[in-house]
């Protein structure tokens, strides 16, 4: 396929989730997302996703997820590729959404598979070769077994890749035997970007062949990802370990207060509070920590040295 | 507590799940709609209720969600109450669908759990304190744990029954001493109607006191749901036995082609578009069934004596 | 077939699950267990079923399972039916049990599946064609899927229901549906046996034409739940349903104290100890309730009427 | 604590879980045992374990366990040391296992949770205190939460670790994130080992910092595995990476014959089987693999150039 041979490997690096600063349930934090935007940015990430798990995309509203594309498009204004989630249960939202984000000046559009009605494989495959085409943007897969109850299994994947338009995927399951199996399944694809979700496996991930991270604490320290990600690249191994180190005393401590799921998600968005970013309101179903659980984390940040 | 003194038992009998005739993915099949409907009112239903997962609600786009409300609440026009899905991951979107529903006539919300994000069961019982009054129309929970991953445990319901427009809740966990645990929590509010959903315990649970069922059958053959509920009110117990082998029947052989959790969903509108009905396109993520088992189910119409 | 024209219907009514009364893990509490014996046995069961799920059977050596069908099928001495469990991961063990108890003078076996490896249901069903035949006693099946990670599927019981020897099963699973597709698959079979697990779902599966229940809490109060079976048998629905309440109370109360599925299991031993029939010594993995958790089984006992 | 400071790192490298050669399901194929336990120790790995879940364990009976202790410690006679799985439901089994094992001159029990009952972490935390302390060896935990229902949370691993014969886990989750955790709950605890049980995250969790792998390949091709531990513990990431590649290019086509989670088992048999070093047959629930199935793993082994 000529196509193929033409098509240059990029989509490497770090390209954190951002959260989304929120006011209420429907308003945005305007100067928490402004500031929030150049605190990545300023760590030299290679990318920005948003409108993932990580930014409550589907606990918004519509109307509240396309005011953020457009923001944020506007101010990143190019510096780096914008990437947007638009996952949805509907077909037809999914192209909405990919739509406006195109026209917003977004790079790619980001597809998990339908989250309430659980298909089989031929069927994921058929609805990724019916939508993936009618997307106006390049597209990648995501894997969240977790929260869709479906896995896009390696076949599933190798096939959907010929796609012209489908480019990556980012696996958030957690498990680096699949991550691996779809390594060798695609070890003729160089340029189809396999992302890691977990922050914990983006070194080994990338020492591995992986191509890079969409990591949720390069939301609080993209620089540390950037670098972890760099060193890992690299093959300089100590410097890897350290920073992976580094990435899991983050992870140990600030997404661990409470017994829920949800630790990660309102931990990150309690840490951005408290180095004064950005509000760390949630749009339902969750709230925000109360005052024992943020004490927890302020004491694991001054722990950490994060806190001025 | 002056307001339960007052509520009056309301909301017994067969509410049918209706399915949601298409001919493409974002179009309706206008004709088929209203047979459907004509040919489930005809068989003295109790309501009728509209976008819940038989009726494929999530995969649909708001438009034609909103399209549907109106046509179905136009053409039913008071003749029985329409319950109406509102349930979404975005709360927003939820009041959305709940404000349209009202203004088109329809006479009840019916509410599952968001879907993407497993909430725990504060975080539920605080969700449905924000939501419920906020929803214009009186509100059914609906429990399906199997696609939202999920449980409105006793207590939580039993704390959100004190809500004022909280007047029920569709059980479709299939989990039979769960609804009786619900029923015992519930035992001094006889007001509140316990529905439940897997036609295969609608006899079993009228029987046990149980107020009616959502089955999804009933778009087949409205009648023997009605009949059936009926003679399990009355306590008639070798005739609501038969009626109850009967349902079995049609679930054991209508529902059952394919190896697919979604067999049950493609069998029913495989069978009304078999009867002449309505179409049986379905919206992705799935498809309907093709020829080999399209002649399985017909043959098993033919069996049941439900082909002319 | 002529052997079927000759299996006369038995195996009605309640086999209550027998607790195994220990003093230590490895050290049977003899004469709670002798008072255990004739407390159930006075309740007017119709057999009794030891080394079950409910007497920690895979917790408990061989050697003291080995006395205990001995003691018990001894204390026994034909007034009813003992049935005793041989569920094993190893082949060869189950047949030992099985032959231990025919040796004892038991009446039946009763088998789940393997539960450390899952198996497909060819396999399964391969592996009851070897075993079933190499035990000398007929065999229930034990439909146990959230302890053994398996359901035997409806086609999976028709087709082992032709084994000579294979006589009923009892299902543990909480799926009235599932129950239901059995009772249909095996319409034919009068002679073949449908036990239910749960109590909570007692009356309505002998309602539907079940035969009888494996119930924990006849344990305690053995009469309530033969009458309960007595009146569903009969069809008195009234009466039904109150002894329906009376369990559902005892489920409500008993076996929901603190938050572990060992609840049940706990709180039944915990309560026959209150009542001075056995001790609630459990063998590891659990261990049984401290003084606050058996504060709330005493209290709950006393509401229901069951303290002296 | 004076003991720590004495307790020297060992448990480093390739602990091979042997299958167990059977000619029937209760009898050891005792040449291919010999040959097997030849084949493997030629690979240089660094102990031999046996009678883990590769070795299907759990479907042999006691009687054929102890033969297989006896012959194998026999056989090895020190020239590496032989871990011997002594996990049961029943503790007092647990005990008499590694009592056999003692006795017979293994070096190390290896112990999962109980796999029938779940039981919460203090639980499984008190569960463990009571039974280490009794068992002759030293001890190492099997995380194996896929067969056992339980995860050893690293809470419990911390508590437990502290248990003076307890030395090492092993985990076969397959979720390097829980890995990573573990690793820095213990990180003041480099003679803890931690060892990783799927061989596709072998050179991963070794770059890491973990201390080796249980590897099922290792039957197979002992010395690749030997050779990938050694590259990644020196840090030489192509040599690793290119053995990496070699370990996915086996798991990717002689594990994945078929489409049950038992397929990983049935390959390897087979392969065994066709390099003729031992009998393919299993033991219950399971059976080998039939002719196609069998072709295809020979096609499998020929590409990867492991048939003479």
């Amino acid at each position: 396929m000529a196509g193929k041979k033409t098509r240059k490997p990029q989509w490497r690096g770090i390209f954190p989730p951002m959260v989304t600063p929120l006011l209420d349930r429907d308003r945005l934090d305007a100067p928490g997302l402004e500031r929030l935007v150049e605190h990545i940015l300023a760590g030299g990430v290679q990318g920005l996703f948003i409108l993932g798990s990580t930014g409550e995309a589907p606990s918004l509203s519509y109307r509240l997820r396309h005011q953020l594309i457009e923001r944020v498009c506007g101010q990143v204004a190019g510096r780096v590729p914008v990437l947007v989630g638009v996952t949805d249960t509907a077909f037809v939202e999914s192209v909405n959404l990919a739509v406006k984000a195109e026209q917003a000046g977004a790079a790619a559009a980001v597809l998990a598979s339908p989250y309430y009605f659980p298909a089989g494989q031929p069927e994921l495959l058929e609805y990724i070769g019916h939508l993936v085409p009618e997307l106006p943007l390049p597209v990648f897969l995501y894997n969240m077994p977790s929260y869709t109850k479906l896995f896009f299994e390696p076949d599933t994947v190798r096939q959907a890749a010929e796609l012209p338009n489908l480019v990556g995927l980012k696996d958030s399951s957690g498990n680096m035997s699949y991550f691996h199996r779809l390594q060798a399944c695609l070890a003729d694809r160089p340029d189809f970007a396999l992302l890691v979700g977990p922050e914990e496996l983006l070194v080994e991930s990338v020492l591995s062949g992986g191509h890079g991270g969409v990591c949720g604490g390069a939301n609080l320290c993209p620089r540390l990802y950037v670098d972890a990600w760099a060193a890992a690249r690299a093959g300089r191994l100590p410097r890897a370990r350290e920073l992976h180190d580094r990435i899991m005393a983050i992870s140990g401590s600030v997404y661990t207060v409470g017994r829920h799921s949800s630790s990660y998600l309102k931990g990150l968005k309690c840490a951005l509070s408290l180095l004064g970013i950005c509000s760390d309101f949630m749009a339902e179903p969750f709230h925000h920590f109360r005052a024992p659980e943020r004490e927890q984390v302020r004491a694991a940040l001054a722990r950490l040295g994060l806190l001025k």
